[in-house]
């Protein structure tokens, strides 16, 4: 398993300055000797979590090696991760066959198509709980052997201290709770990024009925420890790598983004007008994309100051919130800045690393947590419709994009939850062919009960407080898009109509009719029907 | 307000003994004296969860008012409960148009009457989260005045103290915070109840960015006080009661409800064989109804011991529970025992009463608490979809019952999440003519990341780990109805076959017959299609 021939030549890199327990340097080895350790149908655990942090040289060997060797599969794997990694590694692994399962989120051409066509078996999962899901062993039920435990972790690291202690990469994810339950573990050392020890807070969770209060109040409380413990026995190599995060630049923004992110700043200042929110809000959270984007740079450019943010993942528009001297201090999962803001991070890093802490996802994400932090959640759905229900994965209800993420866990405890959308996308044949207002969702991860407000480009509904009835009328007035409005106050209005005869009207629908407007974009590439005779 | 010749009659009775400040006592009066505090329009808070602790005299004196001087649609409230109340208070005043928007959980076949044909204007949200969004002014936003308060709070107490604190009934619901939130205050209290002093664990929660953790480990922890604080120059009127809570008898188990509860009963075996429960489980969550109660009398028959329960509503099965020495502790937010239930437990008070607790819906249903004490949470749906999705709210997804209640925030959070139904219901000219399991629910409350086990009288299926497909196959093999199993199994094989064609067999569907069997039900009063075609 070890290597001394590598050994001694790793030890004469940055590597040996980066691995401070002098026992483990001979752990060191490439990852051609490990491939070895992995069977067929094995439970395997990674780092990473929106595409940092992960391990990359162990996943390319073993995927080098299945391509060589023609294994495509017959090295099938259960792959468990925070959630998603890179397309060199994951992506490529399921262009290979090399994925059986795969929980709870991901993004990859490969990885989707394979999930769409019967190749993968995914399940999304609120990523808050995930990890609680696979210690309760809810993952490994029908595994051989020990049903609680993973078979082998591959985490990515930036430094292993003294006490042999683990330092991540980018992200932390499920990284402890792998560790914890794996038998063998393989360390990648990633030397091209800085050791970022202090950046991350650790904890490691013990499960019902001994479970506690996570003392943590403030979204800069630290509760845990800055590197993780992993019993040495268990690791079975340690890897450098020396192959940074395959991320790309972020969304940027354009003009219906910025509409909606001017919809939502004027409405958190009338918020903050009418006492319902502290002049500095609330702890921020938002999604990826280009209207994330756009929002968190509308409300940088906005007069609130002293801002926090709690959130899963922090983008390249918070270093440039941090830079003008409004956002305090932001924790997160993970990391996802593009190669030119992760320069922007390291080479400025003392003026970073005092306002930036990454967490377990199972406390970035926590109920607990969101809930007492009093969020402002922001997320950007595939559609909603008139009554306030979300759809967040599943494209005409059947078609997995990347799963529900921290969504739900974020729009159902946060103290304001805000989806935001553009009114309408494209269709290949119709520039507006799809409205992402609909009469019934095709596929709800949201219910109603957990939407406070709804923004496209159009304008901003506010939901709270309103019965259904007062709901629709509100979203179709205020969101829709003009080629759509007539269409759904119609729908609304005949199924009202129609609850009223049949002491039906408190969320009044056709259910004949409800999916009309999908059925239209399967047969003719767009959801504007004629009528919904 | 104070009528002295009132208060001289009542001071001869046992009220005074139970109002323990004396300078309360000049409070007493009677509730008509009371009527002229109340204008049309008014936002309203009372006490009372599931139908116990609610008040009586105020509301009855209101509506006798209404009805006596005509003036139903003309004295319309705001209406704020923790969930139901009774019906000769609540349901009566719907019955009068009294209620003009009611949040957030309601019974009564008035109440449904009024949703459910546009005249009151009701929104249901989950119990956990209502009390805050009250005090963060959500429901109070367009309101006259001051836009986060409530004008009157009319409570039950069964004391007040030396302090002039007040001793709830028998459920908290959100009383404290209504008590914080009124302009004015009512307390009834009822002196046909013994003082349940010690029964109540109350706090007051700060909003954030000043909310703390809940420092409770344990079902029997206690973190508050057993009396709330009201402050007295709020208190218009003190009012003695002698009506206790209008409960009925707990459904009775039947041939159904016992073969779900055996199911889960053996589920449960397995889940502490595997190891992954305890041998004294974790705590019990259930719902209310006839499954409810033949699942807590299964597990109370069955060897599992030191068994506690963190629940909404103990019904009167608990009290054998109790009784045969298997059931250690229970916290909930209300008792809703049966007259007889009542007797039983207030004559056997010195027995239950160290191991009872009463909190406020927040802390019973918190997201927090049911994570932090891995809770198996136990409902009863309307129906549950192919793939996991559960209906709770809505029936033919426009009908409201009664509300989502408590279940979002028992079947997010909790360790083991179990929905159990009858396979099938009877409609009238067929006695299956209604399926629980369906293509595509109706309504959805709660998306299929939040369940892990479906249970009928057919069968139990174990959904943990599952991808979608996989859930479908073992939803209709396990838990579907003979007469339904074919035409379900082959709505999941021709989706399938068209998800395959176009990549979107993750969740395969077919949206333009997805709702078919609802309108088989509407046409022909039968789910039972002939086919697909």
């Amino acid at each position: 398993m070890k290597s001394s021939k590598v050994a001694d030549t790793l030890l004469n890199t940055v590597i040996k300055d980066r691995i401070k327990r002098p026992s483990l340097l001979n752990k060191i080895c490439d990852p051609q000797s490990l491939i070895n350790h992995f069977q067929n149908g094995m439970y395997l655990g990674w780092s990473g979590f929106a595409g940092t942090g992960y391990p990359k040289m162990m996943p390319i060997a073993l995927a080098d090696h299945v391509e060589k060797n023609q294994l495509q599969g017959k090295m099938k794997y259960n792959l468990f991760v925070g959630a998603s990694t890179g397309a060199e590694t994951e992506d490529r692994w399921a262009g290979l066959d090399m994925i059986d399962r795969r929980y709870p989120h991901q993004v990859g051409r490969n990885l989707r198509k394979g999930i769409n066509s019967d190749k993968i078996r995914f399940s999304d999962e609120h990523l808050s709980i995930f990890a609680n899901e696979l210690q309760y062993g809810y993952y490994t039920m029908n595994k051989e052997g020990n049903k609680r435990k993973l078979d082998i972790a591959i985490v990515e690291a930036t430094e292993i201290t003294e006490d042999g202690d683990i330092v991540p990469g980018a992200s932390v994810g499920i990284l402890p709770e792998i560790l914890q339950m794996a038998d063998k573990v393989i360390i990648e050392l990633n030397t091209s990024l800085p050791s970022l020890r202090g950046l991350h807070d650790m904890v490691s969770i013990p499960l019902p009925p001994h479970t506690k209060p996570f003392p943590l109040s403030r979204v800069d409380d630290r509760i845990g420890v800055d590197a993780f413990p992993c019993n040495p026995d268990k690791i079975i190599g340690i890897v450098e790598s020396q192959a940074p995060d395959a991320t790309t630049d972020n969304d940027p923004e354009d003009e219906v983004s910025n509409a909606i992110a001017q919809h939502i700043v004027r409405f958190l200042e009338r918020e903050v007008g009418a006492g319902r929110l502290p002049p500095s809000l609330l702890p921020l959270q938002s999604g990826i994309g280009s209207i994330a984007n756009a929002v968190i740079g509308g409300i940088s450019r906005s007069p609130f100051e002293n801002i926090t943010v709690w959130t899963e993942v922090l983008q390249d528009t918070f270093l440039d919130f941090f830079d003008n001297g409004k956002l305090k201090f932001a924790s997160a999962t993970s990391l996802r800045f593009s190669p030119a803001g992760f320069n922007r991070l390291f080479s400025n890093w003392p003026n970073y690393r005092d306002k930036l802490v990454l967490r377990n996802q199972s406390i970035s994400n926590g109920a607990e947590l969101v809930r007492r932090l009093g969020v402002i959640a922001l997320n950007t759905p595939v559609e909603f419709d008139i009554y306030g229900h979300v759809n967040s994965t599943c494209v005409q209800g059947s078609k997995m994009l990347n799963g529900v993420g921290g969504s739900g866990d974020f729009l159902r405890n946060s103290k304001l939850s805000i989806v935001h959308a553009p009114s309408t996308r494209p269709t290949k044949t119709d520039e507006h062919g799809i409205t992402s207002i609909v009469p019934f969702c095709s596929h709800i991860d949201h219910p109603e009960h957990d939407i406070d407000v709804v923004v496209t480009e159009q304008g901003l509904a506010d939901l709270r407080g309103l019965c259904p009835r007062d709901r629709a009328r509100t979203i179709i007035e205020k969101c829709s898009h003009p080629l759509y409005k007539p269409l759904l106050l119609d729908y609304y209005e005949r199924a009202h109509t129609k609850g009223l005869k049949t002491f039906s009207s408190h969320e009044p629908h056709m259910l004949d009719k409800a999916f009309k407007m999908y059925q239209n974009l399967e047969e003719k590439g767009t959801m504007r029907i004629s009528s919904w005779d």
